[in-house]
């Protein structure tokens, strides 16, 4: 098992966003994703993005606000947002408390070879 | 974009442990893993589980105390663990709130074929 806390590890603002990269522990190809955490605090908005990596945003505290195109969805702590490829996004805190975000994201492509899993792992 | 609301999916019970299944979001392989959300109620345990997968479990909620054979850690909200293939684990909730765990999991060998993946996205 390893450990990974959100509040010890190295970051870096973008604008007012606070990005924690997973490159830093050092997993080279044990996951078949990147990761990150980012931070958007509140009344502020993430830079617009837009890649060709699907990624898979899941809401850790407060609200967030998530703009794809001309699409908006509010998800609220405990919620999840897929992002396709090259779909234009930016996430806005319209909350009191931080946004905080863990986004898993990959090259489509990367395909789910291991389809075999879901019936593997029968229990928790 | 899609959501996923973890308060409106279907769940069942494995033990007093509520566990949310994505197969439920008919995404195929569009994700190179796997994923569930899980519940540990306070002073609760999960039930031990040994499986073939890795698991990188994100604790939404709460504070998890994971036992992997001889280790004991204590994960805050915010916080991740990744187990890996074959190691004995369990979920304990010493907290007086649930613990809420999201989790990918995926066979070892799924490799990350899109390494690249850290260099073209340089933004959030």
């Amino acid at each position: 098992m390893r450990t990974f806390d959100n509040t010890r590890a190295e970051s870096y603002l973008v604008a007012d966003i606070e990005v924690v990269r997973w490159e830093q522990f050092g997993l080279g190809d044990a996951m078949p994703f990147s990761a990150m955490w980012y931070t958007v605090p509140p009344g502020s908005t993430s830079p617009t993005d837009c890649h060709p990596e699907l990624e898979l945003s899941v809401v850790l505290s407060g609200s967030a606000t998530v703009t794809v195109d001309s699409s908006v969805a509010v998800v609220n702590a405990g919620g999840a947002i897929l992002i396709e490829s090259d779909e234009r996004h930016s996430v806005h805190n319209h909350s009191d408390e931080p946004v905080l975000v863990f986004s898993a994201y990959w090259m489509p492509g990367d395909e789910h070879v291991g389809a075999e899993a879901t019936e593997a792992m029968a229990h928790v």
